[in-house]
């Protein structure tokens, strides 16, 4: 019976160097259009693969009462390269996760507690796709298009989402119109929001210009 | 300002009959490498994007105290073409998803409550990768890998999985092999095991040959 | 030499029915993931390939000065599979693409004339990325970022902007926003504006609830 | 054990319809840009995953003394959505593929007897890579660029080529230029050849204008 | 409102390392299959994103009349990754592209001014899809095909082209025949050109063998 | 005629940084999830693209009678991104290659001569497709499934198999299970084997635990 294991070490043996049913980021390694460059296989462990991040609730005490905890590739490097991720979700009663997008990624959303209101606009005809969720129900939010989730609840509630992409993205329609320096005169005309509306949220979210 | 209406219901209805921001599998329709054919965009509701099917806990009074409730393309039509979908995981105590694979998809796990014992073996070098996970971790099986879950605990647990495909697949080893016609001698021929063994196990399973 | 002949008619004749050098989108056929049906080869011809419409000037005499006149698979059916698509943008003096995302495309940008201002915003850390473009330049939107475009300039300007998508889609902010029925608490607590902007920017743009 | 199979049976019954570990092609369905429709799965045998046609020597008896046999989706629908082919290639002595690509695969060629001189010209440098391959070499031709294959040798011999889609394309350039209606003019001042040339070969191939 | 902030700036923190909106090219960097590895973030500026040179008309005094300036990766390495790409092509009376194919991408015409026949031929059938196009026209060429453009015209026509991938290569039909070390006989046997006709072109193209 | 190679010189001047005709893995650079790095272009000599080892006959004098040869990207750098890869398959009388899986990859089997009982099962249903294949026939083993060869002839076979991956993955399911440390109470849990012929298995295969 050695000769079957005489057999398979020589095939594992001459393959050794290119196993690829895994590339666990070397997060100071070069990045790539597919991706981080591949932690070496032989220091890969068991802790590339778990990730405890999101057992932990996030700090809901803040103005839009929400948290949002990524387990992204950056976060979790067994990810990379594998098309999947995950967030942790907190809503506080009131808590709003605001409009956004995610770029790269379609998401679908799982409530683990409590009550969470979500909707996404499709861009063909801007129809308005919105429920209430209760725990256990998942709701998918195609890729690239807006969508938010709020807990008009009295009560806490928690979400875990899923991407189809280890590095999903998010863009916030509010961190991208008036936490940056695009002169207000651009977002005005972008926008045709009025001029105080603009500066007044410029002011909240550190935008300048 | 009717000017800004009319311009964009004219982009709008040129390109109204190709959104695809979605594509809501038609059951009933035609199969396709890429997925079902779609449901007419018209007839799209909310319902088509929530699935409320994870929310009911599995029955887990089998041998394996065990139950898995998918929420693939085929449970829920919305995922269509959009490369992601989920399932629930009940293990009562002593409660044993058995090793499997997903031929198509890689699967992040997060356990909602109890513990789980969770493993996958590389294909490169047969290494185990094995942990147990708490409440609020998640882990990640490589597309295609043989992978098992088991409840050691004493109490239920519950976990969410995710797969990067509306459709993952999944082939369980026991069934592969003892739950089908394939003839014993193949059976022992192929995996070694005992004549004895494979009948054995047919006789539970319900194979012939 | 006849034989040559019958040689590679009998490969022709082989695969005559199986010819997916392109699929020409049957617009009344089903669609898929993929996107449309295929016209039957024999049905195809060099107008499939060809499309008029971009030399076609865009009527710019609207609020926002600006017309988008697209060449996506629904306008071109020559593109379905194809993986491309085009646009012809036109921008009278002060005319504006207001802000957008395409949710499954890249864009590149070719000015053929004039002066076009644009930008776009990253999701990572909110960078702002803004140009004024000359006639010959190019500028690329990455895939499902905020951009816009506006004609800073004292003559008309015309860019051909292409997609690698045959169907990129485009989400425009204010319609997303506000010519739908998307109540306007919900507006107003995801995006933080204030109740009479968006009642303003809904009456405006047709928008309800 | 009875609970193991409904279990089971309860997961398999409820995702029965929509199984695609394989999609084998209904040649009279629709075709998509990701292939053909796919037939029923209960009415799939064994006989769609095999095909027995490149058991069949090729007829050589012809002027470039070669013979290529496919197993396309096309004559092997089980191939759909599967991403590979094959293809058997007799040459006799002397014998020729002439210069052509796939415009949508890379090839693998193994050579099972006798001797063959094949080349590619790369695009980027027109670096010629050319070897005289035998008895089981194998040697790749990367996606879309010229190549050809000749036996030189003073037996016949024999080629296996697979490529990685199901549907590769074969364009080779004498048809493309001396097989159709292309006139000669157009032939002539898009590849510099003499008219006589162009001539001589339009009429041996049958092309025409 | 500083909480708002400081939720965000975690975020954004966190997974500041892993942006990929873009990767802009480091051209003195590695490649791979899915092209360079990426500038740093912290590096990257509009520039990266903006490219001039089309804006330049190409010199056409030569033989064939003809300029293709291109705007790939390597020329403007901010689309790198992005699945996008251009040239200008500028065509003085009677100037040719001469027969050639992109082996890894679609191709998407646009006529600026002029009048430009341009033509592909199909592998499946050989048939010629053959047009004039006049300003404003756009024309796809499928991904692999042979095609060619002329201008019949008396006047300069210019085309900007786009492609679906940043790198789509260029496979000149007379210079991978012509102009490297294909030994002659080789060209003869895999084409069917005559002797005095291969020798006069590979004079002409510089080729040698 | 200068002009014409001036023209073209200068295109090829400017993009020969970036050629992807094909990237031959530098085996010592790094790897990513699409692949390894490129070996510089300028190194890449037709021994790149031509791999000798399949033509060697597999040392089948072992317990299985069965040898498998790879020429994967590990041993043959030139697959690199191309996206295919082959393996030699020797089968002496009785030889049998075990039941395993490609994680990444369909397998198109190819028999070069003698007889080879193969099989696959689908995970949908746990269908056996089961066939004995001749001199010349192909069979497709479709992606991430459980598959075997066996030779129940009287004389040596030899397949010849491909793959639509440069790294298919080989999950060898004995080896999986019985050659490494995975606790055989683990082993047992998940695949209801007795605890004698796991560890007799175990045993024989070198496991542990």
């Amino acid at each position: 019976m050695l000769h079957v294991l005489f057999l398979f070490s020589l095939i594992l043996t001459s393959t050794h160097v290119l196993a690829q049913d895994f590339c666990v980021a070397n997060l100071k390694g070069v990045q790539t259009p597919s991706g981080y460059s591949c932690k070496m296989e032989s220091k890969v462990t068991i802790k590339d693969f778990v990730f405890t991040g999101l057992g932990v609730e996030g700090n809901t005490t803040n103005i839009i009462k929400a948290a949002v905890t990524p387990a992204f590739v950056g976060q979790f490097p067994g990810l990379n390269g594998l098309g999947i991720s995950a967030a942790r979700l907190d809503l506080a009663p009131g808590g709003v996760v605001p409009m956004h997008t995610h770029p790269a990624a379609t998401e679908l959303l799982y409530v683990e507690h409590g009550h969470i209101t979500a909707g996404f606009i499709s861009s063909s005809a801007n129809t308005v796709f919105l429920q209430t969720l209760k725990k256990g129900d998942i709701m998918v939010f195609p890729q690239g298009l807006f969508h938010f989730q709020i807990n008009f609840g009295k009560r806490p509630s928690l979400a875990i989402v899923n991407f189809n992409s280890p590095n999903p993205g998010l863009q916030i329609l509010d961190f991208a119109l008036f936490a940056n320096d695009l002169p207000s005169d651009l977002v005005e005309k972008t926008t045709f929001l009025d001029d105080a509306q603009v500066k007044k949220l410029k002011g909240v979210l550190g935008g300048s210009g």
